[in-house]
Protein backbone atom coordinates (compact mmCIF):
# COMPACT_ATOMS: atom_id res chain seq x y z
CA UNK A 1 0.00 0.00 0.00
CA UNK A 2 1.22 3.50 -0.84
CA UNK A 3 0.06 7.08 -0.47
CA UNK A 4 -2.26 8.58 -2.94
CA UNK A 5 -0.02 9.91 -5.65
CA UNK A 6 -0.35 13.76 -4.41
CA UNK A 7 -0.41 13.37 -0.97
CA UNK A 8 3.04 11.79 -0.95
CA UNK A 9 4.18 14.44 -3.40
CA UNK A 10 2.52 16.92 -0.45
CA UNK A 11 4.27 14.60 2.28
CA UNK A 12 7.83 14.73 0.34
CA UNK A 13 7.58 18.25 -0.74
CA UNK A 14 6.85 19.42 3.80
CA UNK A 15 10.19 17.36 4.12
CA UNK A 16 12.09 19.63 2.58
CA UNK A 17 11.52 22.36 5.31
CA UNK A 18 14.11 22.92 7.74
CA UNK A 19 13.67 20.57 10.55
CA UNK A 20 10.61 19.33 9.54
CA UNK A 21 10.53 15.37 9.53
CA UNK A 22 8.45 12.34 8.27
CA UNK A 23 6.45 12.73 11.13
CA UNK A 24 5.34 16.21 10.89
CA UNK A 25 5.26 15.97 6.95
CA UNK A 26 2.73 13.95 7.51
CA UNK A 27 0.98 15.73 10.03
CA UNK A 28 1.32 18.77 7.85
CA UNK A 29 -0.36 17.00 4.74
CA UNK A 30 -2.93 16.05 6.25
CA UNK A 31 -3.72 19.30 7.79
CA UNK A 32 -3.87 20.69 4.04
CA UNK A 33 -6.42 17.82 2.97
CA UNK A 34 -8.69 19.16 5.82
CA UNK A 35 -8.70 22.81 5.39
CA UNK A 36 -11.19 24.43 2.96
CA UNK A 37 -9.69 24.81 -0.61
CA UNK A 38 -9.93 28.93 -0.14
CA UNK A 39 -7.96 28.63 2.59
CA UNK A 40 -5.04 25.67 0.79
CA UNK A 41 -5.25 28.29 -1.92
CA UNK A 42 -3.97 31.57 0.51
CA UNK A 43 -1.90 29.02 1.29
CA UNK A 44 -0.03 28.52 -1.59
CA UNK A 45 -0.84 32.00 -2.57
CA UNK A 46 1.52 33.52 0.05
CA UNK A 47 4.32 30.98 -0.49
CA UNK A 48 4.63 31.79 -4.67
CA UNK A 49 4.12 35.48 -3.82
CA UNK A 50 6.45 35.34 -1.25
CA UNK A 51 9.64 34.27 -3.57
CA UNK A 52 8.08 36.97 -6.30
CA UNK A 53 7.60 40.10 -4.77
CA UNK A 54 10.33 39.72 -2.00
CA UNK A 55 13.37 40.96 -2.99
CA UNK A 56 16.97 42.65 -1.17
CA UNK A 57 16.51 46.31 -0.01
CA UNK A 58 18.28 48.17 -2.24
CA UNK A 59 20.44 49.92 0.26
CA UNK A 60 21.17 47.09 3.31
CA UNK A 61 19.86 43.90 1.48
CA UNK A 62 17.54 43.00 3.79
CA UNK A 63 13.97 41.24 2.37
CA UNK A 64 11.55 43.42 1.32
CA UNK A 65 9.05 43.97 -1.52
CA UNK A 66 9.36 47.37 -1.80
CA UNK A 67 12.70 49.74 -3.00
CA UNK A 68 13.54 50.52 0.44
CA UNK A 69 12.97 48.23 3.45
CA UNK A 70 11.18 49.80 6.53
CA UNK A 71 14.06 50.69 8.52
CA UNK A 72 15.59 52.11 5.20
CA UNK A 73 12.64 54.28 4.73
CA UNK A 74 12.08 55.57 7.83
CA UNK A 75 13.43 59.38 8.63
CA UNK A 76 14.11 57.95 11.92
CA UNK A 77 16.38 55.58 12.07
CA UNK A 78 20.36 56.91 11.92
CA UNK A 79 21.62 56.50 9.01
CA UNK A 80 25.47 57.21 9.97
CA UNK A 81 25.30 53.63 12.02
CA UNK A 82 24.74 50.28 10.13
CA UNK A 83 25.03 47.34 12.00
CA UNK A 84 26.43 44.10 9.76
CA UNK A 85 24.31 40.60 10.22
CA UNK A 86 24.41 37.28 8.41
CA UNK A 87 20.91 37.32 8.19
CA UNK A 88 17.95 38.60 7.82
CA UNK A 89 16.70 36.91 11.18
CA UNK A 90 19.27 38.88 13.19
CA UNK A 91 17.85 41.86 12.29
CA UNK A 92 14.65 41.02 13.67
CA UNK A 93 16.38 39.78 16.74
CA UNK A 94 18.01 43.09 17.36
CA UNK A 95 14.71 44.90 16.61
CA UNK A 96 13.02 43.07 19.21
CA UNK A 97 15.25 44.41 21.87
CA UNK A 98 14.00 47.78 20.99
CA UNK A 99 17.51 49.76 21.35
CA UNK A 100 18.63 50.39 18.43
CA UNK A 101 17.91 53.08 16.03
CA UNK A 102 20.77 52.79 13.37
CA UNK A 103 20.53 50.75 10.40
CA UNK A 104 21.59 47.40 9.04
CA UNK A 105 23.17 45.95 6.63
CA UNK A 106 22.23 41.98 5.44
CA UNK A 107 25.56 39.58 4.70
CA UNK A 108 23.07 36.63 3.71
CA UNK A 109 25.99 34.55 4.55
CA UNK A 110 29.47 34.10 6.25
CA UNK A 111 33.47 33.86 4.51
CA UNK A 112 33.37 29.94 5.06
CA UNK A 113 36.70 28.64 2.88
CA UNK A 114 35.42 25.41 4.02
CA UNK A 115 32.07 25.98 2.05
CA UNK A 116 33.71 27.63 -0.44
CA UNK A 117 32.01 30.91 0.43
CA UNK A 118 33.86 33.69 -0.36
CA UNK A 119 33.93 37.59 -0.12
CA UNK A 120 31.76 37.81 -3.37
CA UNK A 121 29.19 35.07 -2.09
CA UNK A 122 28.21 37.29 0.25
CA UNK A 123 26.98 41.08 0.64
CA UNK A 124 29.75 42.66 1.08
CA UNK A 125 30.56 45.08 -2.57
CA UNK A 126 26.65 46.79 -1.32
CA UNK A 127 27.97 47.31 2.17
CA UNK A 128 31.24 48.93 0.87
CA UNK A 129 28.70 51.26 -1.62
CA UNK A 130 27.11 52.86 1.48
CA UNK A 131 30.70 54.65 2.80
CA UNK A 132 31.11 56.28 -0.74
CA UNK A 133 28.97 59.70 0.57
CA UNK A 134 31.04 59.75 4.01
CA UNK A 135 27.76 59.64 6.05
CA UNK A 136 28.26 56.43 7.83
CA UNK A 137 30.35 57.42 11.27
CA UNK A 138 30.06 53.83 13.12
CA UNK A 139 29.67 50.38 11.67
CA UNK A 140 28.54 47.62 14.21
CA UNK A 141 29.99 44.36 13.63
CA UNK A 142 26.82 41.65 14.53
CA UNK A 143 28.16 38.57 12.99
CA UNK A 144 27.25 35.13 15.05
CA UNK A 145 30.30 34.36 17.87
CA UNK A 146 31.83 31.82 16.42
CA UNK A 147 34.97 31.57 14.21
CA UNK A 148 33.27 31.93 10.43
CA UNK A 149 31.19 34.93 11.96
CA UNK A 150 34.51 36.37 13.76
CA UNK A 151 36.60 36.18 10.48
CA UNK A 152 34.00 37.18 8.59
CA UNK A 153 33.88 40.38 11.01
CA UNK A 154 37.45 40.90 10.94
CA UNK A 155 37.94 40.53 6.60
CA UNK A 156 34.79 43.44 6.79
CA UNK A 157 36.64 45.45 9.68
CA UNK A 158 40.30 45.39 7.67
CA UNK A 159 38.20 46.87 4.37
CA UNK A 160 36.33 49.38 6.45
CA UNK A 161 39.88 51.00 7.52
CA UNK A 162 40.24 53.04 4.61
CA UNK A 163 36.89 54.77 5.30
CA UNK A 164 38.41 55.78 8.73
CA UNK A 165 34.77 54.76 10.40
CA UNK A 166 34.75 53.18 13.48
CA UNK A 167 34.17 49.40 13.52
CA UNK A 168 32.97 48.18 16.79
CA UNK A 169 32.10 44.24 18.06
CA UNK A 170 28.80 43.28 19.98
CA UNK A 171 30.14 42.60 23.57
CA UNK A 172 30.84 39.25 24.81
CA UNK A 173 30.35 37.96 28.01
CA UNK A 174 27.96 35.54 30.13
CA UNK A 175 24.06 35.84 28.78
CA UNK A 176 21.74 37.65 30.78
CA UNK A 177 20.22 34.71 33.19
CA UNK A 178 22.45 32.15 32.57
CA UNK A 179 23.93 29.86 35.55
CA UNK A 180 27.76 31.08 35.65
CA UNK A 181 29.14 27.60 36.44
CA UNK A 182 27.45 26.29 33.00
CA UNK A 183 29.18 29.08 31.19
CA UNK A 184 32.18 27.36 29.19
CA UNK A 185 36.01 28.40 28.94
CA UNK A 186 36.10 30.87 26.27
CA UNK A 187 32.50 32.83 27.37
CA UNK A 188 34.09 33.21 30.86
CA UNK A 189 37.49 34.53 29.64
CA UNK A 190 35.61 37.10 27.96
CA UNK A 191 33.38 38.10 30.53
CA UNK A 192 36.43 38.87 32.21
CA UNK A 193 38.55 40.71 29.67
CA UNK A 194 35.34 42.79 28.93
CA UNK A 195 34.43 43.20 32.71
CA UNK A 196 33.10 47.11 33.45
CA UNK A 197 33.01 48.86 37.31
CA UNK A 198 29.84 49.29 38.64
CA UNK B 1 10.54 47.90 12.23
CA UNK B 2 7.98 44.80 10.51
CA UNK B 3 8.83 42.33 8.21
CA UNK B 4 8.08 42.99 4.48
CA UNK B 5 4.23 42.26 3.97
CA UNK B 6 4.34 39.22 1.66
CA UNK B 7 7.11 38.05 3.86
CA UNK B 8 4.79 38.43 7.14
CA UNK B 9 1.78 36.53 5.25
CA UNK B 10 3.80 33.82 4.68
CA UNK B 11 5.09 33.31 8.30
CA UNK B 12 1.09 33.52 9.23
CA UNK B 13 0.85 30.58 6.50
CA UNK B 14 3.64 28.52 8.30
CA UNK B 15 2.45 28.89 12.04
CA UNK B 16 -1.15 27.40 10.58
CA UNK B 17 0.22 23.99 10.18
CA UNK B 18 0.06 21.13 13.38
CA UNK B 19 2.84 21.84 15.91
CA UNK B 20 4.50 25.52 14.24
CA UNK B 21 5.24 28.08 16.08
CA UNK B 22 6.24 31.37 15.22
CA UNK B 23 10.54 30.49 15.62
CA UNK B 24 10.01 27.72 13.14
CA UNK B 25 7.60 29.39 10.56
CA UNK B 26 10.08 32.16 10.35
CA UNK B 27 12.89 29.26 9.53
CA UNK B 28 10.53 27.70 7.35
CA UNK B 29 9.10 31.14 5.23
CA UNK B 30 13.58 31.98 5.34
CA UNK B 31 14.28 28.81 3.38
CA UNK B 32 11.01 29.17 0.64
CA UNK B 33 12.71 32.91 -0.10
CA UNK B 34 16.12 30.70 -0.47
CA UNK B 35 14.88 28.62 -2.57
CA UNK B 36 15.07 28.95 -6.68
CA UNK B 37 12.07 30.22 -8.41
CA UNK B 38 11.38 26.54 -9.70
CA UNK B 39 10.98 24.50 -6.14
CA UNK B 40 9.24 27.33 -4.64
CA UNK B 41 6.46 26.51 -7.85
CA UNK B 42 6.60 22.91 -6.93
CA UNK B 43 6.03 23.60 -3.51
CA UNK B 44 3.29 25.44 -3.45
CA UNK B 45 1.19 23.36 -6.81
CA UNK B 46 1.67 20.02 -4.54
CA UNK B 47 -0.31 21.93 -2.57
CA UNK B 48 -3.21 23.03 -4.48
CA UNK B 49 -2.82 19.24 -6.10
CA UNK B 50 -2.86 17.53 -2.88
CA UNK B 51 -6.22 19.19 -2.56
CA UNK B 52 -7.12 19.52 -5.68
CA UNK B 53 -7.09 15.42 -6.49
CA UNK B 54 -7.23 14.00 -3.29
CA UNK B 55 -10.72 12.96 -2.25
CA UNK B 56 -12.26 9.91 -0.62
CA UNK B 57 -12.43 6.23 -1.85
CA UNK B 58 -15.37 5.38 -3.02
CA UNK B 59 -15.16 2.02 -0.73
CA UNK B 60 -13.15 2.58 2.17
CA UNK B 61 -12.85 6.39 2.42
CA UNK B 62 -9.42 6.70 2.81
CA UNK B 63 -7.89 9.34 1.23
CA UNK B 64 -6.90 8.25 -3.02
CA UNK B 65 -6.39 10.53 -6.12
CA UNK B 66 -8.20 7.23 -8.06
CA UNK B 67 -11.91 6.08 -7.68
CA UNK B 68 -10.95 3.76 -5.40
CA UNK B 69 -7.51 3.37 -2.88
CA UNK B 70 -5.06 0.90 -3.55
CA UNK B 71 -5.98 -1.24 -0.99
CA UNK B 72 -9.37 -1.30 -2.39
CA UNK B 73 -8.46 -2.31 -5.74
CA UNK B 74 -6.15 -4.61 -5.08
CA UNK B 75 -7.27 -8.14 -5.95
CA UNK B 76 -5.13 -9.41 -2.82
CA UNK B 77 -6.67 -8.20 -0.15
CA UNK B 78 -9.51 -10.00 1.77
CA UNK B 79 -12.66 -8.14 1.29
CA UNK B 80 -14.09 -10.64 3.85
CA UNK B 81 -12.69 -8.01 6.65
CA UNK B 82 -12.41 -4.72 7.27
CA UNK B 83 -10.38 -3.09 10.11
CA UNK B 84 -12.09 0.23 11.29
CA UNK B 85 -9.83 3.26 11.67
CA UNK B 86 -9.92 6.77 12.95
CA UNK B 87 -7.68 8.59 10.64
CA UNK B 88 -6.08 7.90 7.01
CA UNK B 89 -2.82 8.26 8.78
CA UNK B 90 -3.94 4.51 10.94
CA UNK B 91 -4.22 3.01 7.91
CA UNK B 92 -0.16 4.05 7.26
CA UNK B 93 0.70 2.74 10.86
CA UNK B 94 -1.00 -0.63 10.56
CA UNK B 95 0.08 -1.13 6.94
CA UNK B 96 3.61 -0.69 8.42
CA UNK B 97 3.06 -3.94 9.93
CA UNK B 98 2.75 -5.78 6.65
CA UNK B 99 0.53 -8.21 8.82
CA UNK B 100 -3.09 -7.08 7.99
CA UNK B 101 -4.18 -8.74 4.19
CA UNK B 102 -7.77 -6.90 4.86
CA UNK B 103 -9.59 -3.65 3.70
CA UNK B 104 -10.43 -0.71 5.67
CA UNK B 105 -12.72 1.96 6.45
CA UNK B 106 -11.67 5.36 7.97
CA UNK B 107 -14.53 7.14 9.78
CA UNK B 108 -12.33 10.49 9.77
CA UNK B 109 -13.39 11.30 13.07
CA UNK B 110 -14.53 9.86 16.14
CA UNK B 111 -17.77 10.43 18.12
CA UNK B 112 -17.23 13.27 20.44
CA UNK B 113 -20.64 14.75 22.27
CA UNK B 114 -18.42 17.20 24.33
CA UNK B 115 -17.31 18.67 20.46
CA UNK B 116 -20.83 17.97 19.05
CA UNK B 117 -19.34 15.00 16.75
CA UNK B 118 -22.03 12.70 16.18
CA UNK B 119 -22.48 9.73 14.15
CA UNK B 120 -23.61 11.61 10.75
CA UNK B 121 -19.99 13.71 10.93
CA UNK B 122 -18.28 10.82 10.43
CA UNK B 123 -18.27 8.00 8.01
CA UNK B 124 -20.33 5.25 9.43
CA UNK B 125 -23.28 5.39 6.91
CA UNK B 126 -20.84 4.22 4.37
CA UNK B 127 -19.75 1.65 6.62
CA UNK B 128 -22.33 0.17 6.92
CA UNK B 129 -23.03 -0.04 3.04
CA UNK B 130 -20.19 -2.42 2.92
CA UNK B 131 -22.67 -5.10 4.77
CA UNK B 132 -25.64 -5.25 2.20
CA UNK B 133 -24.34 -7.78 -0.71
CA UNK B 134 -22.68 -10.28 2.60
CA UNK B 135 -19.53 -10.57 1.64
CA UNK B 136 -18.02 -9.34 4.87
CA UNK B 137 -17.53 -11.47 7.72
CA UNK B 138 -15.34 -9.80 10.19
CA UNK B 139 -14.56 -6.02 11.67
CA UNK B 140 -11.92 -5.13 13.48
CA UNK B 141 -12.46 -1.86 15.34
CA UNK B 142 -9.23 -0.47 15.31
CA UNK B 143 -9.98 2.88 17.00
CA UNK B 144 -7.80 5.14 19.44
CA UNK B 145 -7.97 3.21 22.87
CA UNK B 146 -9.59 6.39 24.68
CA UNK B 147 -12.69 7.51 25.64
CA UNK B 148 -13.50 8.60 22.34
CA UNK B 149 -12.56 6.03 20.08
CA UNK B 150 -13.78 3.38 22.70
CA UNK B 151 -17.43 4.73 22.19
CA UNK B 152 -16.92 5.04 18.72
CA UNK B 153 -16.00 1.48 18.41
CA UNK B 154 -19.27 0.05 20.95
CA UNK B 155 -21.59 2.44 18.94
CA UNK B 156 -20.23 0.99 15.87
CA UNK B 157 -20.28 -2.61 17.13
CA UNK B 158 -24.38 -1.88 18.07
CA UNK B 159 -24.83 -0.54 14.42
CA UNK B 160 -22.64 -3.77 13.15
CA UNK B 161 -24.90 -6.62 15.02
CA UNK B 162 -27.67 -7.23 12.67
CA UNK B 163 -25.57 -7.96 9.96
CA UNK B 164 -24.50 -11.11 11.97
CA UNK B 165 -20.35 -10.16 11.18
CA UNK B 166 -18.36 -10.91 13.81
CA UNK B 167 -16.66 -7.97 15.62
CA UNK B 168 -13.30 -7.92 17.35
CA UNK B 169 -11.38 -5.19 18.54
CA UNK B 170 -7.14 -4.97 18.76
CA UNK B 171 -5.66 -6.52 22.28
CA UNK B 172 -4.93 -4.12 24.56
CA UNK B 173 -1.74 -4.36 26.72
CA UNK B 174 1.65 -3.49 27.57
CA UNK B 175 3.59 -1.90 24.61
CA UNK B 176 6.69 -4.29 22.89
CA UNK B 177 9.82 -2.74 24.59
CA UNK B 178 8.02 -0.89 27.58
CA UNK B 179 9.08 -1.11 31.32
CA UNK B 180 6.47 -2.63 33.01
CA UNK B 181 7.14 0.05 36.21
CA UNK B 182 5.70 2.95 33.98
CA UNK B 183 2.39 0.74 32.31
CA UNK B 184 -0.31 2.64 33.93
CA UNK B 185 -3.31 0.87 36.16
CA UNK B 186 -5.68 0.99 33.57
CA UNK B 187 -3.30 -0.68 30.69
CA UNK B 188 -1.58 -3.31 33.08
CA UNK B 189 -5.02 -4.41 34.44
CA UNK B 190 -5.86 -5.00 30.70
CA UNK B 191 -2.74 -6.69 30.10
CA UNK B 192 -3.94 -8.98 33.32
CA UNK B 193 -7.04 -9.35 31.97
CA UNK B 194 -6.26 -10.56 28.37
CA UNK B 195 -3.17 -13.15 29.29
CA UNK B 196 -2.05 -15.50 27.36
CA UNK B 197 -1.04 -18.99 27.85
CA UNK B 198 2.59 -19.94 26.66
Amino acid sequence: MQYAVSLEKLIEQFQKLPSVGLKSAQRMAYHILSLPEEEVKAFADAVVNAKKNIHYCAVCCDFTDEELCSVCKSDKRDKGTICVVEESKDVVAIEKTGEYFGTYHVLHGRLSPVKKIGADDIMIKPLLERFKDGEVSEVIMATNPNIEGEATAMYIARLLKPFGVKVTRLAYGIPVGADLEFADDMTLRRAIEGRKEF
